[in-house]
């Protein structure tokens, strides 16, 4: 949970020690001023005739350029659709196809989570932040430098992210690089992200081989396959694309499998605008919808109905020196209007925000972190990747920054809820009273008192000290007070959230490489 | 000028050539990817229904509770226009006197700055960024510390300022605490503002008898009274109100002076939300926008159409210690929603938004700079006030911050800029090309270059760099680079931005307390 308790002591006598009572009391659910799932939406960067304009020019592209590269499986499944297969290779995809096919696709999907407190109700636009990626690095704060990121890694992240309120799910941020074999991996690193937290967990598939194998752990985390089937809590992120237009076939094939074994799939397309996908923003977007579009056609025509998220991820570039960057103004342009599409279609739909370009949390991190964070909340993105941890263009993860993205993520979602106008939040009747014949002041009244709970978002280590207190508290530095949390985390809590008897049985059955 | 130079010689080869000799060439003003007055507004916070609530709950305010101690003058003025004089003392406004002064109210509004390239356009939802406050501390990044702000430090900002491409406008951020007489001050404010930048400069007065040397010290800077009064290129931050619902009397008499002598006003309301101003969001913008309607009455009252700033300026209030907070997402709200306020009522509006409640330039910093900068350029915020520079919940200011904001405040105006949708950004064309027979990417491609220029905000302290270049340049750290950026500025430009006649006069005038 997140720390709301008052951390100064001194300030203000007036209504304190009602404050005090009443923060003595837990907080319901209901009552808290942010909570996963809250809808977006009031910023819209795109006019309805902007978003008709994509549509089309998506369609258009389906059906004019179509996708290269499906797998023979793929090609079965798209032309048995209705797609149409060229004499260059290319898959076309004709207007109607895509519109039928988007009927039938699943809208208002539930992503489960191991604990079903943690469900993720992707309906409308409702926002949930969490992490992802393919990380190489840890940034090592302490020694300020960069090292190969582990499997114990990535299972601390998992168990830092379970005690984080404001990170909803855990999609693997970072490639557990001390596996050399990547079956191995694979299975690895599902285990290390389930046993750290009992949020929904996103997880990559490197080769077809691997599909049915992480299935099978997954079925045995869960029960047995009619048990993972009913509440999947493992999602496969999918590459499915290679931008511009062209199907990744590897993944295509290990998609096929995870439909048919019951995983929902992120429909991943992620494309670079200026490199493999167009410079302008519009452009970027249109081909990442085009792509998730035809996406979408594959899987509902393996499953009609299958759970995939449609994941249109366009990433910028810096064109001066042709190198991946994530932190901009474009980035958080190219998330946003993304959202505004999914809303469109009216499925459930993740891109990246929250990365930095920036190595180490800093000043920059901060900037960049909270612009596409809170625009892409804001514009009303169902799954928002990417969203705590990463530095580095997405090359490095950070446990700090990853438990610093709780405040972060904390105020984005402060403002995603919005500003309540009533007769009550208007407060008339409270000014009339507060400026005649009363104290001149709403210190202490009854709704300020109430809103302080239900209304504000507390940091948890944002310091709001007055440089007195701050100078007299030995000036406490941001990043060292972070340290200090994550060693506590990582010192008091179970290693793994499974049963024991589960835990002996997954061990028999998979090689797992953490320590039991 | 912002640094647009590449600063990375390595990366891609293809298309290098080609894009160093583009940027051989200077950028004409109307190529920048960003520049002043952009127009925002695809966030709207507030439905249509929610602004019409405010404004009748901030209409009915005025009409039934109305404002108290206002002085002698103001009654004469006020009740002059038709407001009510009550047996309490409190002067209310009949609705159709607030409708009345709206409708002659100045709108299109040309802030004039020295350098009339520096004028800003506060028309429609056009967004501009800039400094403001009364920190009485310079924070010393070196020394992780608080020191008393100086009036050489004033300078030192102003001189800043002046290098930065995205701050618009410098508005006093921090008092000359070394100058004990008030007058001398205030004076010394004006000047030593005026000394650094040619761009428009914001002040206060802090008595109503030193309105008058104020101006006649602006007077002498424009070369005449007749020449400010055409272009009067400084203009006086009020606090013309104590919320709740009282008028600041002396302010109020500073005001008719300055209203009188041509000076524009920014009429600011600075309640805090749960002490001065209801805890609600919507309640404190009503309460601002009813004290920032008294203003407009007063101010129109006294000459109509004077150029006047609505200025609701609420913040928000840490209610576990009663102590100010600026650095939340309820602040970022408070702000945007007044934004959407100003572009009902058609009038030039500013907030306060971009200030941390760190004490020092860390990632805290950077995320709450951020959060609010960001969402009150895309609410359409004409003037944008503490954007820059300003930490400890408005108690400090700082150098480095100023400079690190250009690079904030710059991604900002590109998400204020928004999406461009056409058929070249789309991009069709270009998609079949390159998938169909083409490279099969979008290096190099004519327009990818064009958009490298017209379209991509480049940092200029911001790090883009892979961890391997960045470890390879001995991992810089940017506080360090800044504090270097700030030395330069400060070693290279000339110290006064008069003319040596002309600031020889303003020396024999007024006491000068800045060396020569």
């Amino acid at each position: 949970m997140t720390d709301h308790a008052p951390s100064r002591r001194a300030g203000r006598s007036g209504g304190r020690a009602a404050r005090l009572a009443l923060r003595a009391a837990p907080m319901s659910d209901d009552m808290r001023p942010i909570r996963p799932g809250m809808t977006g939406g009031t910023y819209r960067p795109l006019s309805n005739a902007d978003v008709q304009k994509i549509h089309n020019a998506a369609l258009t592209a389906l059906e004019t350029i179509g996708l290269a590269d499906a797998p023979p499986s793929g090609v079965e499944i798209l032309t048995g659709a209705g797609a149409i297969l060229g004499d260059d290779g290319r898959i076309r995809f004709p207007r109607a196809l895509v519109e039928d096919m988007l009927a039938v696709a699943c809208k208002d999907l539930t992503l489960c989570a191991r604990d079903p407190r943690h469900d993720l109700d992707l309906s409308g636009q409702r926002v949930h932040y969490g992490t992802a990626g393919a990380a190489v690095n840890m940034v090592d704060v302490t020694g300020n430098a960069f090292r190969d990121s582990t499997l114990q890694d990535l299972h601390d992240a998992a168990r830092i992210a379970d005690t984080l309120d404001n990170v909803h799910f855990l999609q693997r941020p970072m490639v557990a690089r001390d596996i050399a074999d990547n079956l191995e991996m694979d299975l690895n690193t599902i285990y290390a992200c389930c046993a750290g937290t009992t949020k929904h967990v996103g997880t990559s598939i490197s080769d077809p081989s691997h599909a049915q194998p992480c299935l099978d752990l997954c079925y045995a985390i869960a029960g047995g396959e009619a048990e993972f089937r009913a509440r999947p809590f493992v999602s496969m992120s999918n590459c499915f694309v290679v931008p511009p237009m062209k199907f990744a076939t590897e993944s295509c094939e290990s998609m096929e499998t995870c439909v048919r074994g019951g995983m929902p799939v992120l429909l991943l397309s992620a494309g670079m605008s200026g490199a493999t996908a167009p410079s302008t923003i519009a452009g970027a977007i249109t081909q990442a919808v085009a792509e998730c579009l035809a996406g979408l056609v594959y899987v509902n025509a393996i499953a009609p109905g299958h759970p995939a998220i449609f994941g249109t991820w366009p990433f910028g570039l810096d064109l001066r020196t042709g190198a991946m960057t994530v932190g901009s103004g474009e980035q958080a342009l190219l998330t946003a209007g993304c959202a505004q599409m999914h809303a469109f279609y009216g499925v459930p739909g993740g891109a990246a925000a929250g990365a930095s370009d920036s190595k180490m949390p800093d000043m920059q991190a901060g900037w960049e972190q909270m612009c596409s964070n809170v625009m892409a909340g804001l514009a009303g993105c169902n799954m928002i990747y990417e969203a705590a941890g990463m530095h580095a263009s997405l090359l490095g993860f950070c446990h700090e920054s990853l438990i610093l993205a709780d405040d972060i993520i904390g105020q984005a979602q402060r403002c995603v809820r919005g500003i309540e106008v009533d007769d009550e939040t208007l407060a008339l009747d409270q000014m009339a009273e507060v400026c005649m014949g009363g104290p001149g002041h709403y210190l202490g009244t009854d709704r300020t008192l109430s809103h302080m709970e239900r209304d504000c978002v507390y940091p948890a280590l944002g310091n709001r000290m007055s440089p007195k207190e701050w100078a007299e508290s030995d000036r406490p530095d941001l990043i060292e007070q972070t340290i200090k949390r994550k060693e506590a985390i990582l010192a008091t809590r179970a290693p793994a959230r499974f049963d024991p008897a589960l835990d002996a049985d997954l061990r028999k059955r998979f090689p797992i490489h953490l320590p039991a």
